[in-house]
């Protein structure tokens, strides 16, 4: 068999797929870096999705003309050889060998890893994180994700599953989690956690003029209507994005006490909001950080992929693995 | 100059020194990694104590009979480069270039480790995590440290200060940590910790055997009179330790999140005990963890070297910067 590193050096279109929710998103970047072909298909839902999704990743990559290796991004648990152990957005996935298929199918080696850890590799080859050795990912999105790359190597963990952030205990006392514990940070630091934050305000008799503008119900409140009357400089809702930045600051502060890394790059649905959260958050990561005046302050950038992110990554799995 | 890994190839006595708070520690080992040598002297404090301290570092050298490179341990952070930024149990010390100096003094290179990342080199190489490639050394003794190996690698960090596990923030409305913050994991999970979680289960009227053989304050209640009741079958004593093993196991659980290690190694004082707590830590740990069912359950096992771990990691830091 051709080894992963052979094909890779013969491969002069670097193809990657990124399995969403929603959509599949295919590129094609060059040896430059620079996507130069894109395209995208609806993700498959329902019974028999993953064959279908198998059609349509087939389909994807001919689209986009793939001649040689592929890597994919999916939204689940992998392992480190490419078994796919769980995906909430695909009905009855479990334990599912999904490289070796798909590199039977291809007759070319398949490489599959975690969305968020294909959109860590984009942002440290390619993005915000390039020229580090130590970054970590953190995509703020519905819940929170991301990757790690130490020592100038991405580290998926023993089983595959570093960089489950979201999942870190912060508040033992907080909210439920759907993971059945309480005060994950998702529950505060993601885009649901901000629509909670929100809401608190917004029930609390905060946000009077958020309020009226989201139809006179606190609990329509969403963490957009918060953003936009923090934009016109409402007073209140500057003060919910304070808090929420609070709390990104304090996992940040724990991932650094954990991994220390050089940079920390911000992704996710939430970046869109940068210019908003950016500011807020450097500075209670600066406040709650273990020792600030012995150290380098790590950097905090916001990610430059955008929905991107995922296919870029993919592309570069065969090369990262050889 | 020689490199590191010529002068490592033709030592053959490994010699490393552990500085603690109270007494510096030498070992010397053979090439089976037996301890086959080893002093103690103690730990220089107040005026000139840095000078002193590398008196007491050359002499203890010459005792064991060092013919090379060297490391040592230091209670502080250090940097990737050897530098000394702040060490608690050192009067005076900020940015001090403790390798460096110590390398022209002895006339050959000498490697310089923060303690803790020192016996978490002892316990992968030598000791609980040998053979692992992605471990984590967690010492819980007065406060909490540790180090990371992942992807078969020692990870420092980017600035030398992965592993500060102790103040990784669990419950922002915990109690007061010196370090200024709230809530932080050693707070809880260390031998201080145990203490706090003591103290409030007598103040709360429960423990009444434990106090009448603390001598009737419940103040005067410590870890020790707990471990030695839930020794004795103290029912109320045993409830401390598994509050006290629940909080143990939710850092753990966040340090999964990040890294997921196949093995964490608890270290420090409290390893002592470890007949007592690991059962109830790896009972929590399990419920804990983010989705159990899908993944292998990392291991937790108590250290192995005890006292020795961070001069016999010391011993050993030559090579792998080799």
């Amino acid at each position: 068999m051709t080894s992963a590193a052979e094909l890779g050096a013969v491969t002069s279109r670097r193809v990657g797929i990124d399995v969403g929710g929603t959509k599949a998103q295919a590129v094609v970047l060059d040896r430059a870096g620079e996507v130069i072909e894109s395209a995208q298909r609806p993700t498959p839902r329902g019974d028999h999705s993953l064959d279908t999704l198998i059609d349509v990743l087939i389909e994807l990559a001919d689209v986009v003309g793939h001649d040689g290796t592929l890597g994919v991004g999916v939204p689940g648990l992998v392992t480190r050889d490419g078994v796919l152990r769980a995906a909430p957005n695909l009905d009855g996935v479990a334990d599912f060998a999904i490289a070796d298929l798909l590199s039977a199918r291809f007759g070319s080696a398949v490489y599959v890893d975690n969305d968020a850890t294909c959109a860590t590799v984009a942002e440290w080859q390619l993005g915000a994180g390039m020229g580090t050795t130590d970054m970590m990912l953190v995509t703020l999105g519905t819940g929170i994700g991301g990757g790690v790359v130490s020592n100038g190597r991405l580290q998926r963990g023993s089983h595959g599953f570093a960089g489950e952030f979201g999942h870190m205990v912060i508040d033992p006392s907080g909210p439920l989690c759907p993971c059945g514990r309480r005060g994950c940070w998702e529950r505060y630091a993601s885009g649901s956690g901000l629509a909670m934050l929100a809401r608190e305000a917004a029930t609390g008799h905060r946000l009077h003029d958020v309020v009226r503008h989201a139809g006179g119900d606190p609990q329509a409140v969403r963490g957009e209507h918060v953003q936009q009357a923090a934009r016109d400089g409402n007073a209140e809702a500057l003060a919910v994005i304070d808090d929420f930045a609070r709390w990104v600051a304090l996992g940040l502060v724990n991932l650094t006490n954990a991994c220390d890394p050089e940079l920390f790059v911000l992704g996710g649905g939430l970046a869109a909001g940068a210019d908003l959260f950016i500011d807020p958050i450097r500075r209670w990561y600066g406040e709650l950080l273990y020792q600030p005046h012995l150290r380098e302050i790590p950097g905090i950038e916001f990610a430059t992929w955008g929905p991107l992110a995922g296919a870029v990554g993919a592309a570069l799995l065969p090369e990262l693995a050889g």
